[in-house]
C-alpha cells in the first residue's frame, strides 16, 4: 500500500466519505497506529555514545582511571560540567503528567509517550538531547503537590543544561515555574505557556499580514484561560495588542473585574491580573465575545463541536480562527472555512497551518543552550516568534501556509540564532556567541541528528514499520468510522 | 603514532623507565587524555531515535494526535509503560556524587563524568539505555541528606525501568538502598555494593581454582569496610566462606566485638553484624590480619604504598591479592608479584585481571529488565558471579586471566540469561522468559548497540580523536613523570 509514507493517508479512506468522516478517521487511524508502532519499537528514543571507542583501552579514558580528572575538574570549576559532559546539550522534559495534551491527568508514567515524543522532536529538529522525566508528585493524601515537583526538579538540576516543563495542570504550573526560576541555576522553559505562546504569536503575525490587519487595532478573543492562553495574552500585549480589545474566557465564562471567584484565590493571581486589564465591557460568554472579533485563539477542550459555525459568522470580516485543542480541534478547519473564516489554524500536523509548539521549542532550547543563557526571557520568546514568522514569510505566505512546517528544517537553526542573540542582548548569556556562530553550530548539530536517524534507517538498525501493521490499523479505522 | 589505539600506550614511554614509572605514567596519561577527550566530544552519550520517521507525517504517530492512545493506554494499564515507551530498557544511573571512585565528594555535577561513563558502558556492553542522574541532596545546612535522595529518586521511578545507585558515601548508601527497595515499584541495584560484590566473587572463584584452594577453608582479609567490602563479605558467606576465618578492617582497624564505636552508631548496623560474626580473635591491624591469610580483598584508599610487600610475604603460600582501589591500586601488580603473590587483580583495565563492576552491571541490569524483575536479589547477584566465572573458565584460566575482559562480549548476554533465570526461580520476574530467549534478546540488543557505534564512527558522524590531542597528552605525561 503506502510503503509506510503516511502523508496521503486520507486518500486511502473510502471516496464517498465527507470531510468530517475523513477528519475523524485520521485521528482514529493515528491513534491506533501509535499504539501498535510504540509497541513495535518499544518507545521512540535511546541512548548511544557520542564519543568513539577506537579500541577497548579507550574505556580507560571514558571511565576509570581517566575520568577521575573530569570528576575533580568539575568539582573545582562547576561550569566545566557543560564542557566535559553532555550537560551542555541536555534538557529534562519534565512533567507530573497531570494535564497531558487533551487527556488530562494520565498518571505519572502515562506522560512518558508525550515526553518521549518531545525528546524525539528535540533531537531531530533542534539537535538537543532530551530526557523524559515523569515525576510522581503525589503527597500522602494522593494530591499532586507542586512543591514536591519543584523540589525533585531542583535536585535534578545539576544533571541538565535546562528544564522544559510540560503538561502540568493549572494553577500548579505557575507555582512550579516561578519557584524553579527563583531556585534553579539553569534555565526553565514552560512549553505549554511560553512555547505555545511564542508559536501562536508567530502565527498571529502572519495571519494578520494575510488579512491586512494591524495587531493594536484587533479585537482578540482567547477561549480558554490555561497556561497557554494566559501567556499568549501577555506576549500579545508585549507585541503591541490592546488589552481593552481582548477578552479571555475560562470554563466559567469571560474574565473581568466581576469574577470574584478568581479574585478570591491567590493561586490565580495571573488570571486576576488579566481580569483587571482586559474585557472592560465584562463580556460573559464566547458567542458574545466573538461578535465582531477579528481573531479567535481557542485553546479549550477537544472538539469537534466546541465552536459553533454561527459564532464565526458573527465575527468581523476576514476572521481568523485558531482552534488549537489537542488531539482534536474545537471545530474542524473545513467547518470553520464554511462559516467564513479567512485563516484557520489548528494544533494538528495533518491539517494546514499547524500552530504547534514543536515549531518553537527545539530551536529555542538549542539557542538557549548554545549561549548558556541563565534564563529564557519573554523577549527571547518574542524574538523566536519573529524569527519563525519571518521564516514563513520568506518562504511565501498563503491562507493555507502562514507557518513553517516541520519540513522547513532551517527554521529551527534560525530560531536558535535569534533566541541566542536576544539572550546576549538581555545580558543573560554566559557564553555570548555571535548569531552566525550559533546558526552554524545549530545547523551542524541538527543535520547530524537527522543524518544519524537516516543512517540507522538505511542500515536496517531501525527497521521500517511493517506494512501489515499499517494496513491493519487502516482497516480497523475504516470499520470504526463506518460502524 | 598509535592511530588512536591506546592498548600499547606503555610502549610509547621511554624504554629506560622502570615498571613504577610506567604504571604512574599510564594513570597520568589517561587522566590528561580524559580531560581533553571529554571536552572534544562534549561528553560521551547522546539521545537519538529508536523509531523511524519514514516521512514527516509519522510525527502524527509519535506525537500528537496519535500519542494520545499511548497516554491513555498507560493510564489505564500502568504496566503498558514498559511496552509502549523506552521505560522497559532504561535505567537511572543515580548518585549524590559524595564518593565518586577514588575522589570522594566531587559536588553534584562532578559525578556526571562517571555516571555518563556508566551509561556508555551500559549501552555498548549491555544494550541498556541509561541516564546519568546526579542529584543535589544537600539540606539547608549543606549536609547530604539521604532522605532527600530517596525522595527524589522515588519521585523519578515512573520514568525508569530500574535504578542503579552509584558512588554514595557510607553510611547513607545503605539507608538509601533500603528505603528505595521498600518504597519503589522498580528494582534498585547498588553497584558499589552488589555490583562490585558480584564481580569480585567471580574473581575469587577463579583465583581459588588457579591455586587449588577451597573457599570454606580460606582465610580471607577484607581491607576496607565500605559498601563494597561489607557486601562482598555477605556474598562470600552466601557462597560458603567461613566467617570465623574472615577479617574485615576499616580505617580504625579490624572489625570485631570490641568495636564500641561501631556498636554505638545505629547507622552502622551492618558493620556491627560483621563485627559479631567475623574475626573471633579480634585481630586489630592489616599486617596482623594478613599473616597466613590466603586471600586479600583490598578496597581501601588509592595507592600505591597502601599495602607493604612484607605483609604479602607473610601471607599463606600462593597468596591471592586483590588491590582494587580506584584510580590507583593500593599496591601495583608488579610489586605484589615480587612479594610473592600468585594471583593479583586490580580495578584497572590497563593491568591484567580487572575486577571491575563494569563486567557485571550491564548484563545484570539487562537480564533484570528483560524479565521485568521486581527486585535484584542476592541470589541473582550470585548467579551473575557464577556466570562470569564460568565464562572465563571456558575461555581458559591463567594467573593473568582469571576474569573475562571487556572484549569478551558474550559474557554480558550470558550473565543476563543467568540473572533472568534466577529471577524466575526466585519468583520476582514479572515476565518470566526462558534463559534462551533472554540470551537471544540480550545478544541482539548488545550487537545492535555496538553496530550503531561502529556505524557512527565509520560514517564520520563520530569523528576519530585527533592524533595531535593524543600526542600532546603523551608528551605532557612523559614530561610530568620525568620532572
Amino acid at each position: 500500500m503506502m510503503e509506510s509514507q503516511l502523508s496521503n493517508i486520507s486518500h486511502c479512506f473510502p471516496a464517498n466519505w465527507d470531510a468530517s468522516q475523513k477528519a475523524r478517521a485520521q485521528t482514529i487511524f493515528f491513534q491506533k497506529l501509535a499504539l501498535e508502532a510504540h509497541r513495535f519499537y518499544a518507545g521512540k528514543i535511546q541512548i548511544i555514545p557520542r564519543a568513539p571507542l577506537p579500541d577497548q583501552s579507550w574505556l580507560n579514558v571514558w571511565y576509570t582511571p581517566g575520568v577521575s580528572s573530569v570528576s575533580t575538574g568539575i568539582r573545582d570549576r562547576q561550569e566545566l560540567s557543560y564542557d566535559l559532559s553532555w550537560r551542555g546539550n541536555v534538557v529534562a522534559v519534565a512533567t507530573d503528567s497531570t494535564r497531558v495534551l487533551g487527556d488530562g491527568n494520565v498518571t505519572p508514567p502515562g506522560g512518558l509517550g508525550v515526553m518521549e515524543g518531545k525528546a524525539y522532536l528535540m533531537k531531530i529538529l533542534g539537535g538537543v538531547d532530551a530526557v523524559p522525566i515523569c515525576l510522581d508528585s503525589r503527597n500522602a493524601a494522593g494530591e499532586h503537590d507542586p512543591d514536591i515537583l519543584v523540589d525533585a526538579l531542583r535536585r535534578l538540576a545539576p544533571s541538565f543544561g535546562a528544564i522544559n516543563l510540560e503538561d502540568i495542570s493549572q494553577p500548579n504550573c505557575y507555582h512550579v515555574l516561578d519557584s524553579l526560576r527563583a531556585d534553579c541555576a539553569i534555565p526553565v522553559w514552560h512549553d505549554d505557556a511560553q512555547g505555545t505562546g511564542c508559536v501562536t504569536l508567530a502565527a498571529v503575525f502572519n495571519a494578520l499580514k494575510m488579512v491586512g490587519k494591524e495587531l493594536p487595532a484587533c479585537r482578540i478573543v482567547l477561549n480558554g484561560a490555561g497556561a497557554s492562553n494566559t501567556t499568549i495574552a501577555r506576549l500579545l500585549m508585549l507585541a503591541g495588542a490592546d488589552p481593552a480589545r481582548m477578552v479571555l474566557l475560562d470554563s466559567r465564562g469571560g474574565l473581568h473585574t466581576g469574577r470574584d471567584d478568581i479574585a478570591a484565590d491567590s493561586r490565580h493571581a495571573r488570571k486576576w491580573e488579566l481580569c483587571q486589564t482586559t474585557n472592560p465591557n465584562r463580556i460573559r460568554d464566547l458567542p458574545g465575545a466573538l461578535s465582531h472579533a477579528d481573531l479567535l485563539i481557542s485553546l479549550s477542550r477537544p472538539g469537534p463541536g466546541m465552536i459553533q459555525p454561527e459564532w464565526i459568522r458573527a465575527m468581523a470580516p476576514q476572521p481568523i480562527v485558531f482552534a488549537c485543542a489537542n488531539p482534536t480541534p474545537e471545530i474542524y478547519p473545513h467547518e470553520a472555512h464554511q462559516a467564513g473564516a479567512s485563516i484557520v489554524a489548528t494544533g494538528r500536523g495533518d491539517f494546514p497551518n499547524q500552530v504547534n509548539n514543536s515549531l518553537g521549542f527545539p530551536g529555542i532550547l538549542k539557542g538557549t543552550l548554545l549561549v548558556r543563557a541563565r534564563q529564557i526571557t519573554d523577549t527571547m520568546a518574542l524574538a523566536a516568534a519573529r524569527a519563525i514568522a519571518a521564516f514563513a514569510e520568506r518562504q511565501g505566505l498563503s491562507p493555507e501556509r502562514i507557518m513553517p512546517t516541520m519540513d522547513d528544517q532551517d527554521v529551527f537553526a534560525e530560531t536558535a540564532a535569534a533566541v541566542a542573540a536576544q539572550a546576549v542582548a538581555d545580558g543573560v548569556a554566559q557564553r555570548p556567541l555571535t548569531p552566525d556562530v550559533v546558526l552554524q553550530m545549530a545547523r551542524k548539530d541538527i543535520a547530524e541528528a537527522q543524518r544519524t536517524l537516516q543512517l540507522l534507517m538505511t542500515s536496517g538498525l531501525i527497521p521500517p514499520p511493517p506494512d501489515t501493521m499499517i494496513q491493519a490499523c487502516l482497516d480497523a479505522t475504516i470499520a470504526a468510522v463506518e460502524s
